[in-house]
């Protein structure tokens, strides 16, 4: 039977999800809604969407899951008017970065907050927009459940199914576990290479050093260049972990000022050696363990 | 005729060095020195040098041309020392990536200052050491010399003739002007990745956050995994210009917490979006101007 479903906001992460349901074989028909009619379209011609909708309403008529795929700003408003527009029965998921924002959005939005299962997929890329899908997106990458008390046993497995067939693994954690976690192995970097890019650009203007910021620098500030109103959102709608985040990393950077200012050596060497052995250690670590399923 | 060269630090750098020498077919003859016979007889076997010592003084024995490629944190004693031990006719250059500090250890040092080349080759990896030396490391990437007052011209257009060979190309500045640029686009990233990193080891104590910090992060982490003697050295003697760097970045971060805290979207989007900019726009740009020959 054809499962039908609604990505509302057909970019990275919602047209590779799209993308990765056909080729996992599932038989979809996917209904894409999102604010421009011409990235819609390129959608439809990308083999991403069925059919599409500029209005929300129409978009979602008729599916099970819909799954939000849109800026971490816009979720609230988007679950009030779908807390309009569909019945007890249809599912509603969320790919946002930030949880408990959009826990809370539901809540105030949705009729049936038990049919919302909020998640996560750890994947992306720095270019966004529908042209940068594609169906290999989340091989081997985590998504992330969070579910609150109400919600629904049903609705999480079907929302969990179709994941695992994007070739994800699960996981499940509580909300503000997430948004700490997130804010400091995610947002935090982001937010520092943005803050660095822009110090560049400040000290460009004095001192023509941008010119001499290729190689390895490039690798290091390639995520300054994701998409702008995506962070701003994140910021907004994960502040106070961010901001506790940005606070911790801000004492860092004193004692490093400080143990340069006053030219300490031994201090210098032990900041730098904590950081190599936790990355060599913790981090790739990290990685090599990444690949688990709940 | 056969080229006898020193190299004073068999590592990633003075290695490599030496196989690009012999890959480019020039008849040389390397001596190796270090503080570790271990390492020293590796370089041996790697092919690296014909013969080393832990002795300084055996080693440049006979030698027209000696790079210092040691951490810049013992380049002033090394200097010192070869004062003692070499004559009027031998050309000493460095591979320091500072070079202020550098020239004022060599006019305190050396006896014959005018034969002394400063230079910085722009490559590296995060790997350290003499096994992680490769003839190719320098294709393609710059040497920059900063000449001073006493620099000869014959000691400056020797060392620029070996460097070409290796495949960089070569590039001139003022002492002031290298150590400013690099503060900026090399040693401020740097300090930055150890920074994130150490500050991911103080919160991994209250809440195990580093086994989420993999993917991208462990790419924007790759340099806190650099050798914590040479960038401890680094800070040291690239002090001044480094702190003002830090500074900068201090203000752009209490911008960007500051914006967050207030909740001020408008402020965040432009903030992000000048360092997206700048980043697509100038530091891609930079990386493809890389390539030019003075």
């Amino acid at each position: 039977m054809t499962q039908k479903i609604a990505i509302i906001g057909t970019g990275l992460i919602g047209g590779s999800f799209a993308l990765a349901l056909r080729d996992s074989g599932l038989d979809v028909e996917i209904s894409g809604h999102g604010r421009s009619e011409s990235n819609l379209r390129r959608a439809a011609e990308l083999g991403i969407v069925d059919r599409y909708s500029t209005s929300l309403a129409e978009a979602v008529d008729g599916c099970e899951i819909i799954l939000l795929a849109s800026p971490v700003g816009v979720m609230a408003s988007l679950l009030a008017q779908l807390g309009d527009c569909i019945g007890p029965d249809t599912i509603v998921t969320d790919a946002g970065s930030v949880k408990q924002a959009v826990i809370d959005g539901a809540r105030a939005g949705l009729k049936y907050p038990a049919n919302f299962v909020p998640a996560h997929p750890i994947a992306g890329t720095e270019h966004s927009g529908v042209e940068a899908a594609f169906a290999t997106l989340y091989h081997d990458r985590r998504v992330i459940f969070t579910p609150v008390e109400e919600t629904a046993a049903v609705p999480l497995e079907k929302v969990k199914e179709l994941w695992r067939r994007t070739g994800a693994s699960l996981e499940t954690m509580s909300p503000d576990r997430h948004d700490q976690i997130f804010a400091a192995t995610s947002h935090l970097p982001h937010a520092l290479a943005f803050c660095l890019v822009e110090t560049l650009y400040r000290m460009d203007q004095q001192n023509e050093v941008l010119r001499y910021a290729a190689g390895g620098f490039s690798d290091f500030t390639r995520i300054a260049s994701s998409d702008p109103v995506m962070w701003r959102d994140v910021c907004l709608h994960n502040r106070p972990a961010i901001l506790a985040a940005l606070g911790h990393l801000q004492q860092g950077l004193d004692v490093l000022v400080e143990a340069i200012d006053k030219q300490d050596g031994d201090k210098l060497y032990d900041y730098f050696e904590i950081a190599k052995q936790t990355r060599d250690t913790k981090i790739l670590g990290a990685s090599a363990r990444a690949n688990r399923d709940d």
